[in-house]
């Protein structure tokens, strides 16, 4: 189907498109999120009648949700309307939901993060904030839901991410009718490291999104792991060849929608004033050879190995000492959790250690930048010769797509096994193992070295694949799942 | 098949079912090995013609191999004959072969024990171990079973366990007809997981294993991951009907088969001069109520995890405290890994801690013995009320079977539901989530106030299970499955 035909969604996330705020003066003012989830969805807006349901994050998002009944109408940055409802929850209990279980435990789980033999110890503490927080608050966003859909019906509701994993299951029981999609924007892991978790919580979480018509994942791989998952946590049948579940009398099919970036938006940053400056101030300090990697500090990413590799190519090719740079751009992340915390303390000593090493007058081998810095960033996307992106594990990785639309000097992509965007991008890339820092040492080497005219060929195909596989389509995509008239469509 | 129909069988492990040593009057002495392969293949020994290969793992082993052209003689406890051989591997490949890859890298992987934010770097040294250590100590085997079939024909070659991933391969390139079995006594990880290891290196582990014609595991859980796993890497095609890989246009027969022990050794051990003086020792210090575990201190069997469950436990029962004790009898193990060095380190810190914290005049709430003393255990055994085996993973785990055996206080068994004998007797067991401390606290509660009616009754039906599916029954189900005429039995 073509987006022309006007559906009425419901959209559901944590984080919504806009935060509200107070200025110096004490007006109101309104935020714009950059968040790639709210990027994403803005095609979505131009094209339907959509009522986002939001968490109320800031106090002036909860002065704002108590000044309206419901939702309210706003303006996005494209001039299109949409309702926006923004939902105050009991804060004790966001806090539960946020801070204890969806960004250090699922996060990690989902991620493969944990150190099994110390961690978690699953106490009291988590079954707590499970029910009294991770509960609640998705029961809150379905109560939300099944207001809007009293007020008005919706063609589709479209929940998102590891954040809403039980709110499909209320609504599904307050509206058994109602055509309900879930995204999951993270892996999905394998059944054994589900078990991290006690069976009524793994139990739940499937059990929950199963209570949807359509989970949709980036990449077939996690849409495997998650269909054999749903077999062994709550004995769903798996259609292989139909590529659907079948769970309590119903077919949910299950899909493998990466998704993507608006390349118009990129080449507009590319040519900003913003970045012009940013780029002005890169180029002063750049040797010969940049190696660049743009990251959350998230554990996830394995910014640390990234050094050790970096080392382990220094330490073979002494002829190449002062004349590269690992240019190192980090956002700060999640710091309210201590191993994110502690990850960053990680990072800044091996960039020390690996610079105390190498270092000669006038050249220091690890350019380390901890700062949320977007135009600097997509300074950085044009100028690199090679893109590090070398995660443990990772759903996606919008970088890996985003830089190579503007790079302008054929940079050459090294590209982890385990993030998702290898299902698309692997072929053009340089294919790494996120644990073996000798091959990462290897393809820096082979990488640097490439000769001009494959490096040219490589990076053209990427971007054709992008430009072609953008996020216009990709909600395309989503739509046709979302409209009850159409089988959806699948990769 | 019945053992009675004898065959010629060629038995290959790392460790042997004898050592060999010099005494303090410089005479060489025999060792038989207590582990717990060299225990199950005992009754083979028994029935059947067997030639065993294993590594010469000590100066008077390699002294032995070399007095002899391949095998030799040996008469074993039970007094019957089998034919060892004694592989001396290079001492430094053996090293990279043991202490690199096998014990460190292999077994970690297959408990799931890394921390993947920080371990492994897979560098040099472990690319280097594999192919100059890992890879010719299996070609050594592989050899020796060749030249051991040039000297006779046999109806089949028995592989054994995560040493030994490679060798079928090799010997199936030399001998395209010859029957070959492997089995992993180790849990089977999912696919994700295998990806710490480098392509090339998990390739190979899938490939070598699958020039079997037979591949054992311990339980159906482990048997599905390695359908799965050989279907996502090296591309076999699942038959889950025939319980079979296609790989090669070869059929290669995948079965659940859980490994046990022999009763009537446990009978005759529980009666011994040994443990009933043991027996006394323990009785002399016992309170109430005693929760026993038996370990290897390895870091998948979860003790300091143990110790924080207990330590909830008493938090929320103070009037048991001077009433019980958490008995850990833990067998030190690999000590020469910095990991189990630092483990047992953990174990003993967090002991002291839970001790300091509860401890009053005449009563220490943890009993903690780090010795290598089995009658102890088996004494510890007859005496516990509550038995814990809480392993993170575990391919079996024999205490979970042996200990019940010989119990006289209807203990409690709290089973982890990740233990490979939960298959078998979690419905008998209370089952507990390894990571889940609070659950285990409750778990202890629930076992120490069980009615004496529920307890008997439990540990009634575990132990008819085990006498009846004892080791003279997995035997005979590996021979069956060994016999080139007969299909493998299959749980």
């Amino acid at each position: 189907m073509s987006r022309r035909e006007r559906l009425k969604l419901i959209v559901v996330s944590n984080r919504g498109p806009v935060s509200y705020a107070r200025d110096a003066d004490g007006e109101r003012v309104v935020r714009r999120g950059g968040g790639g989830l709210a990027t994403a969805l803005r095609s979505l807006v131009a094209y339907h009648d959509v009522t986002w349901i939001a968490s109320a994050m800031t106090d002036e998002d909860r002065a704002v949700a108590a000044e309206h009944d419901g939702a309210f109408e706003d303006v996005g940055r494209d001039g299109a309307a949409y309702d926006l409802r923004l939902v105050a929850h009991d804060a004790q209990e966001y806090d539960w939901f946020y801070n204890v279980v969806s960004n250090p435990v699922l996060w990690f789980l989902q991620h493969y993060l944990w150190d099994l033999v110390q961690q978690p110890n699953v106490d009291h503490a988590l079954h707590h904030a499970w029910s009294e927080g991770y509960v609640p608050v998705n029961r809150g966003f379905a109560e939300a839901v099944t207001e809007e859909l009293d007020r008005q019906p919706a063609d589709a509701v479209f929940f998102h991410d590891y954040h809403l994993y039980l709110a499909p299951r209320f609504v599904r029981e307050a509206r058994p009718d109602v055509r309900l999609a879930h995204f999951v924007h993270v892996p999905w892991p394998e059944a054994d490291y589900w078990h991290v978790l006690p069976l009524e919580l793994r139990r739940a979480i499937h059990d929950g999104l199963l209570a949807s018509d359509s989970v949709g994942f980036h990449t077939r791989r996690w849409r495997r792991n998650f269909m054999r998952s749903a077999e062994d946590i709550v004995g769903a049948s798996c259609d292989w060849t139909r590529e659907s579940l079948g769970y309590e009398g119903r077919r949910i099919s299950v899909a493998a929608t990466p998704i993507s970036v608006e390349p118009a938006e990129f080449d507009e940053l590319a040519a900003s004033e913003a970045v012009l400056d940013a780029g002005r101030a890169l180029e002063a300090r750049r040797p010969e050879k940049v190696i660049l990697r743009v990251d959350r500090t998230d554990p996830s990413k394995n910014i640390v190995r990234g050094f050790r590799a970096y080392e382990l190519y220094l330490e073979a090719h002494a002829e190449m000492h002062r004349c590269v740079v690992l240019r190192a751009l980090l956002d700060p992340s999640r710091q309210e959790i201590p191993q994110y915390a502690e990850y960053i303390a990680a990072i800044q000593r091996e960039a020390r250690r690996v610079n105390a090493r190498f270092q000669q007058e006038g050249w220091m081998p690890i350019e380390l930048s901890v700062d949320d810095d977007f135009p600097q960033s997509v300074a950085a996307y044009k100028d690199y010769d090679v893109l590090l992106v070398n995660a443990i594990f990772d759903g996606l990785n919008l970088v890996a797509k985003e830089a190579p639309l503007v790079n302008e000097r054929n940079g050459v992509l090294i590209l982890s096994e385990n993030a998702g965007a290898h299902e698309e991008l692997g072929d053009w890339a340089l294919t790494v193992n996120p644990f073996d820092v000798s091959a990462q040492a290897e393809a820096i080497h082979a990488a640097l070295t490439m000769p001009e005219a494959e490096r040219q060929s490589r990076i053209h195909a990427i971007r054709s694949w992008v430009r072609e596989h953008d996020l216009a389509a990709w909600v395309d995509e989503q739509v046709a799942a979302l409209d009850p008239g159409h089988a959806p469509l699948r990769r």
